[in-house]
């Protein structure tokens, strides 16, 4: 998918549940995966973020459930910025399975964020770190 | 509040991440258990469903964070039907914090559910469980 | 059972596997449910301890699964201190589950902590916390 | 190592708690990722074995923790047989951080498991599932 970054894993047992499908609440670290590896492909590891002091709460999430995933499944997390300003950033989601090159779309998310300091006070990023600013702002 | 079924619990250790908060996925659970137990309030707890066949997946779930809980801290989930038919159910949720008997709202949810059987299949539940379907459609 | 502190819970959705019961994982933070309550019934919250800046990591855990829980399943968690030091503490636990009255053994395990500062350096308790040396001593 | 199956992740947000580092519990599906890894390397993906009946529940496992894991570090999982029979079957594993071409041992485990079938009863792996059983035999 253009636009999108993209993170691929794999089922891991514990995140199945007596269903014998990913519990709902497995998805939302997977989201995570998906943004933090978004911006790590701009250059900003999201550790190196919290090294600056810098904070990226969840502010909203919403995720539709289309069709469960499986132990060992393949999938694939499709990520992009939807949203974008000197205090907030949202994200756009497509978690998808890949099976024998076939795809499935298993759920729609969005979230969205705000930048903060180490005191949970909200910072502008143009000042708090404006390569990071400048990056987001020029995609 | 009135209304609301009422669950309470203390935050637990591996519900913190290294921001020293909850980690937000971890809110997903508790809104579970909120909802099971306002079901089991109503005389049905949520594995006499799962023995009769009836489970009932997530579909959309909506969570909006206000502020965080923290380790050790008294939390309070308040749970009510807020739409109901015969093929889905709607809760809505506020989860707060208890402290020297002040209250202080966390979370704002919301969760969209069905009614399916083991082969994954939506049911009716007039059908497929008349005594749950009508205890709900008189409250 | 005499001499051990006691705390109980229901089994949640989300410590189920696909196999149907507990994924075996999940009772590690039962085991440290246990332990805190221990020293919380001896007057000492585990978060008094982290604001005093001591830490109880683990250094060893030892479990053995005799029987398998269950979603819902009542479970009881009884903790003994084992053994204690200045620079150590043990614990042995016994987890169990009730059901109509009667009782079954599910997971014996033990573990070895270490007292430790923020700094990650190991510190001798009389000196760190008197009150919960002397405490923990004259058990 | 020789002899050791290896299998590579990153540490994710949510494994880490309020000290900063990975919560000790978080190692424990990261064994069996391990030994999942082995198995599969051999020919024989668990999820192959739940569809043939055949369940390979914890026994037994025992940690010692050397030095803690942080946010998205880099870890490797090492793991060998150690021990085999008809019903039962022992693992051994390391745990290390990989950080600039060095290496640091964290972890040092072992885990005990039987073979099952569906009914919870212990089955021999020679009649259950033959060719994992010359597979394993012959290592």
């Amino acid at each position: 998918m253009d636009g999108y970054s993209c993170y691929r894993l794999k089922v891991r047992y514990p995140e199945t549940d007596a269903m014998g499908i990913v519990y709902h609440a497995h998805y939302f670290p997977w989201l995570e995966l998906g943004r933090t590896e978004l911006i790590r492909e701009l250059g900003f590891p999201y550790k190196t973020l919290e090294e600056k002091g810098i904070f990226v709460p969840v502010l909203e999430v919403n995720v539709k459930y289309l069709a469960s995933a499986e132990y060992d499944d393949d999938i694939v997390i499709y990520t992009k910025v939807s949203q974008f300003s000197n205090v907030k950033i949202s994200f756009y989601y497509e978690i998808k399975r890949e099976l024998h090159k076939k795809t499935e779309l298993l759920v729609r998310a969005s979230s969205q964020h705000t930048w903060m300091n180490k005191n949970k006070n909200i910072v502008r990023l143009d000042r708090a770190y404006p390569e990071l600013y400048e990056t987001l702002k020029s995609k």
